[in-house]
């Protein structure tokens, strides 16, 4: 999806020159030469720069920025710059000013700060990318468009109330179909006028961040604002595309941000890109699952590392530095996972502001003796040697995870059974068991066809979107083996239940029937009792949260409860349909359980992994690309790690050496291994 | 004063036929046959169907389903259907919106939304109930009124500010009375106009919830509030007491909700009604406190069970399902303490928004086979068998507990002496040790007559109201025996201190001066040392949060303190005071403490138990009519518990066996003893 | 500066007649004149008494009260009552009430609730100013004029906007250089009219009270509010000072307070007062740290100890009551500080509203027969006899720590690197270690003289103002020793990096570089390890929070890091400069090696003693006048307490006895020994 000028993993990022002066220019080119900088992403907030009134726009600063850079061999990600408005506009036109969650509406300030729904908005935003890219279509420099930044927020005034009633015309046409959809005769919601129907925020329907009294209601306002600031995204993908239809596009995403779906919007970007901002104390397997769910956005499409740090965040409550080593370990964790890119937040740490305790480059000493720049130049270094080998190659999986951001909204605004219940982290203990396996595993939305794997988990999937269950059926029929748990197959797409028994519409491929829901109180917990082993599942863990209880229905009772009025009642079942297998995981286990689950599922299915051994903290991918496949082998541990590569072999290609068989990986190393064979 | 349609304890709950389809209504109704259910409420959020524009009624729906439910021999709650209003209401008449703490107006959304001094709620909402009234008032299902729904919240706008300001004149006459009332020459606040005077929430005087500058006030406005509610309830309750003047009316409460002051409201209840939600881990105690306190709104008279849940809760934290036996158990205590109904919330879970997670007699399941259905056709069965002979027969008890809602605005009011200071919880203290030693005990107003009782227990009686101190003098001269505790007596209705030495106008009846009140940290105590022993009082106890210094003043000391610089001051005293006795608790003690001086006072004072002994989680009540005493026996222990029966025998009403000496009752289990002689 | 009219320690407090009737008047000087009281601040809060309307006065209640209290022989403190402005005048003139940090704008309630840009507050405040010091400038019994009342709290309005665009057009000149001071090129905040610029509050850039988008942005907005309410203090300055030129002008301070920059307000005050409220666990050196600093204020000329209670508060979560001795003790910290007053808030408790549960010299029981009034009755009785020996005495020090509330506001507005790090706590750590070794210390703005110092201590002083680096310089090359720590010298007094290299300016004179700055999560830790001994400091000692990572560009390395991939780097530095020498501490230590640091620093500088041995809980402090010295020995522990006078020797003024050598002090007891020689 990239075009060609760049034949290597990129590596540069954030850099806003606008912010100093020429000395500091000339200082900033040499440093990006130690470092084998080659792409620079500028213009990202100097909308205010770009426009300083209404009629008026100035570019001579970024003609000369593009064609110093250029003159430097540096690339341009070009940002259109709308990420902030500016403050003359929101002076002029309030309606760019957003109306917020608990109903005031903002001044000037922050970034985050346009109404999507805002005409003034849209207008402006609009006519910048298409001047921008009129002004730079056909400079040398220009590598790929990058459309305002990091999109995110939600919006309550009356434009966005005018534009949700457009918006919920179009999807329900009706009004008793509307009035059915959401069950409106509860707490006597009827609605006889489109304008009768609130923005659910704190001053009507909501409260918290996501508690809701109309789930309907709730659900749609989040599709809504996703879509409104898709809208404004897809206003600028079109004016810059009319214009470069070779130059590729992306916006900047943020991994599991909650707010919007991004699987809707990766449809309308022709490469993802996404900023990773791990702390310390982050589990590796979460940043894995992250970068596997960004290149899931675009079925397997390798994606960009837009941001990372080079040493440390300023807006985390610790601001730990990254350890040596560890900025090279996470850079090539992204690599390993799909990333056709190393790029920074920031080239250059700014001197003022929020963000100038942010790590860069070229830190506020201003030169390259610095423990960060060092482990940067050193990195660039290797990144120059790899040259394109690794470029657009695939990762292959037998396994996919199902993840759902409208089910994670529609879990997430539930009322009852439990606040203890948390989507992502659920579907992280599937994920974790398996990269400690060294699995690889996509990350799957629901519209994904599920026949290229053979193993697919849906966790905790409470919302059935029209048609999958069938997709479900169809896929264990044909042999497939299916897993999902407690709380699935709830309610349809409107958060209305499915009557008749839970498990729902998943009811009859799953052969078990959800009779009640016992929540847990925190300091509460039940015991999963293996009937017999299984794989390598055997006596008995701990399990909480949440505990269906549920009656086999043709499934096979593989666990039961330890305790409780429903002990001996099924923990934990496995179905036969067609020629596959459905398992049902009626409550949420304890880690050791996953563990042994998945090890079970991985026997069973004949699911292959890349090394014969490993810790469970050494993380192995495959890339391959034209018949050629490359292990990263990556080292999270504090001390020198070992590996059995069974009947592999290969060359470093960062070490250049040959390996085979027992090798070590240094504390915090790295090795790709071009594979023979 | 339910009239004699039903025979019986009623049985049935919340039912929204408005949200189904025909099929589903025939599915409805032969499912409430197999369970004995007979009363059905109706109409409860139907305010916008009823009434889907400003000019229109439509009660085609209510018709037929008033018919149906007739024909197949189930009685009707009827509600005013006014608990929520309408969304065209809200969008043409914004003075139905309330203005909430935070000063914000509100739009439309969840229900508690109506302005309770809104023109436009009142008219609508009286002409709602009206029209109902003399449309169903021949209607052989109607068997009683329900009012609106739960009625709470307050409001902030001006229209309540402008009511705030008429009350104050009809209350206060001047403005130098008022500003007398209030101490306004504290803090510069002397009012010269009526209208200067602030509606205190957190832009005026207040903050996190109950912090207030100005108590005066923001006493006065809890009053005003409370009252402004009620009048929306008299309203309505006129329009159909004049069209139906034999058929009951009520409104459901909800036990101890803070915001409304409930003995001012049952003055204008026929029956008191509630809604009963305790969770997995509230005490049994204290719900049966609770019920003691419905009970105790109209001295004893019968209330009713109006809402409790099958199974599980929605809007809890961690909704639990209710153990096997539990929902029989816990409805039984209902009916142990004065309940002549037992009715759910809800008999069909709807099927969306934000209670469909709450339990129901018909579940999503849609049949009776599930554990839920089963146990509430059990219970159904029962509670036919017992046909009318508990109905309307009454509770004796020896004791009272004073409880006083505006007592409880003043504390948690009160700015000092600790946040520590919970009312409900020191009162409950003492209920807590009454219960376990099986003693009956009224929950009682101040305005209750106070010489039926052998022991009346003021817990921190903070503020006295005109003349109760008056009548618990003459109570103990009389020969009865009073309990107050630390911190009482301080204030008059107006949160004024009574000068010249705490504990005010008690300080002649208890014979003790409080000089200084310590408040401890969280991590402090001090001890409870008892002189010499006295009843089943001896050794020393723990105790904290509040310590008055007191010196007796022809009190007899029975206990000092241990520990801290006040050390040997009297920690508990005890003055005789014509022929009675009045005790003074000088701070907050523990449990064992409060268990042993409640024995204490039982042997001093010939209090009665209904049984010779049991375990402190076997509860035990008595109900007696015509003579005929029924001895309720619920055991909330997990195990089987054995009670000594004493001198008492009788038949198990449930088991329907003959039982005397010592009995068996099984874990949740319950019997009903018709007692001989 | 206090006039010479109360030739003693004054001793009186707040006094409010206009809540009491005539009888209680009578009453109160009865028990005055038992107590030793004489001077009452009187007229706080009585703006509304006074100007019952927009163009009436009545100062008749006044007339009264000061010649009553003239008649008895107490002083009046005389307050100008503009503390809390009236009803009427927020209904007339709502630009008086004020926009909160939420954006709302406030009704009528509270205190602190004027905005100091209201045109009218401004009017009126300084015309009630006048009208009082016209009434009473020749009465006798006036003895110091008190202004407003704990001036505090911001405002966020249209009329705060419009004034702030005007200071900083004062300020700035032009956009251009507010621009550039900002770094508005970040996030695309050039501002290109003044009017754009935000107030920062939560519906532009800041929330969670210290949370900022823009560092400059909310810098200048505190420094502009402090002005705004100092410049409200000026204008009623102004009018009493013109009419009574004589007469002392004060505002009461409330010590670390974090809104207001009280080193600037001091330039505007003829002596400074304040309101002291520890709890019951404050360490008695936070209090004596905070008398010094308000000492500090206007360079160690003596303060007014304004307000402390007698016995409890009734704002603070848990009130608890003084001990006995302790508001004995508590007073003569004060003055072993350099107070000549000792005043209490208040003479009598109100009867009602929020303060009813602040202690009082006169408590709701009336009369003197209370161990408070007792206690009051004993230490005024005590300073009568003390006489003016102590008035205008002055400590001397040959330690300043410096304290900056503007590097304060800059260090909490920083995003990153920790939230742990608490200014007030650091400075405290080092306070407390001389405390404990009764070493004196002045707490110092950056614009004091240091070359009065030995040994000048600035922790985490972040922000450098302008010229302070270089007098550093100027105190370390001529023989001082200059203490800092991890994170200091990093900006400029926008907020804006010193490049280059931390710590900046300081670089030079401490003679090392920190090339990163770690933040450790809250169960991190680190050590610090001596690398050799060195005065008391030897082993090893914790640390956490941050941790510079530095290198010795000169400097000695005293200690290292003892762990982390920093291990071995520099953790304790010093470096000799010119005659001096200059620390760094680059982590934040325990107590303990703070305490042993402190130790060294005392003996390498040979700073004086006034003791020699005590315990740590034994407060020394020494006061002067005319050569004369007073030393104070106040025990803090509850066990007597054993002092070494060494060669010192003697006459205690309290007990009157000679003293010498080895001496006993009781539990909270007090001595104050007029040295011999």
């Amino acid at each position: 999806m990239m075009n060609g000028k760049l034949p290597k993993i990129w590596y540069g990022g954030d850099y806003n020159p606008e912010q100093w002066d020429r000395e500091t220019w000339s200082e900033d080119h040499r440093m990006f030469k130690l470092a084998g900088i080659d792409v620079a992403t500028i213009n990202v907030f100097s909308w205010a720069l770009d426009q300083p009134d209404e009629e008026t726009y100035d570019f001579a600063w970024l003609d000369e920025q593009m064609d110093l850079l250029h003159a430097q061999g540096v690339g341009v990600c070009l940002a259109t710059g709308t990420g902030a408005h500016p403050a003359w506009m929101a002076k002029r036109h309030p309606d760019v000013l957003r109306v917020d969650y608990q109903g005031r509406k903002r001044k000037f300030g922050g970034r985050h700060n346009s109404c999507p729904n805002s005409p003034t908005y849209r207008k402006h935003a609009a006519a910048l990318a298409g001047r921008l890219a009129d002004r730079y279509k056909d400079h040398p420099a220009l590598l790929i468009w990058h459309i305002s930044n990091e999109y995110g927020g939600y919006c309550y005034c009356d434009n966005c109330a005018a534009a949700f009633h457009g918006w919920l015309k179009d999807k329900y046409d009706t009004l008793d179909a509307l009035n059915r959809a959401w069950n409106t005769r509860f707490w006597g919601h009827a609605f006889y006028d489109w304008d009768e129907i609130p923005v659910p925020n704190e001053l009507s329907e909501e409260w918290g961040g996501h508690r809701s009294n109309f789930q309907g209601i709730s659900l749609d306002y989040r599709r809504f604002q996703s879509d409104s600031l898709l809208a404004c995204y897809k206003l600028e993908y079109d004016e810059v595309k009319a214009r470069t239809p070779d130059i590729p596009v992306t916006t900047n995403l943020m991994g599991f941000y909650p707010a919007l779906d991004y699987f809707e919007w990766a449809k309308h970007m022709d490469i993802v890109s996404w900023d990773n901002y791990p702390s310390l104390d982050t589990p590796a397997s979460f940043t894995a699952m992250t970068h596997d769910l960004m290149r899931g956005l675009k079925s397997g499409q390798p994606f960009m590392l837009m941001e990372q740090t080079p040493s440390q965040q300023n807006w985390q409550p610790y601001n730990s530095l990254k350890r040596p080593g560890v900025m090279r370990l996470w850079s090539y964790q992204a690599v390993a996972r799909g990333a056709d890119t190393v790029m920074f937040f920031q080239l250059r740490r700014s001197v003022g502001a929020c963000e100038k305790y942010h790590g860069a480059v070229i830190e506020h000493a201003g030169h390259e003796n610095t423990r960060v720049f060092r482990e940067v130049a050193e990195l660039g270094r290797e990144l120059g040697a790899l040259g394109d080998a690794l470029l657009d190659s695939r990762l292959e999986s037998q396994v996919a995870i199902v993840y759902d951001w409208q089910n994670r909204w529609a879990i997430e605004l539930s009322s009852g059974p439990s606040v203890a219940l948390d989507y992502v982290n659920e579907v992280h203990k599937f994920y974790d068991a398996l990269y400690k396996q060294h699995i690889a595993a996509d990350m799957i939305s629901v519209e994904e066809a599920l026949d290229k794997y053979k193993v697919v988990i849906a966790p905790v999937l409470y919302m059935l979107r029209p048609g999958f269950a069938q997709k479900v059926e169809a896929f264990v029929a044909a042999g497939g083996t299916f897993v999902t748990t407690f709380f699935s197959g709830i309610v349809n797409e409107n958060d209305i239940v499915t009557l008749g028994g839970y498990p729902g519409e998943l009811r009859s491929v799953l052969g078990v029937w959800a009779e009640e829901i016992d929540a847990l109180l925190p300091e509460q917990r039940n015991r999963i009792v293996m009937k017999n082993g299984r794989g390598a599942l055997s006596g008995e863990y701990g399990c909480g949260i949440l505990c269906d209880l549920i009656h086999a229905e043709g499934a096979e009772v593989v666990a039961e409860y330890g305790d409780d009025f429903y002990k001996g009642m099924p923990a934990l079942t496995v179905n036969a349909f067609g020629q596959g297998r459905a398992w049902y995981v009626a409550t949420s286990p304890d880690q050791a359980f996953m563990d042994d689950f998945i090890r079970t599922l991985v026997q069973d299915n004949g699911i292959e992994t890349p090394i014969a051994a490993a810790p469970a903290d050494l993380e192995a991918t495959v890339r391959a690309k034209d018949g050629q496949r490359y292990l990263f082998l990556l080292n999270h541990a504090a001390n020198e790690a070992e590996v059995d590569l069974g009947k592999s072999c290969g060359r470093d290609m960062l070490a250049d050496e040959e390996l085979s068989g027992r090798i070590a990986i240094a504390a915090k190393g790295v090795r790709i291994v071009k594979l023979s064979g």
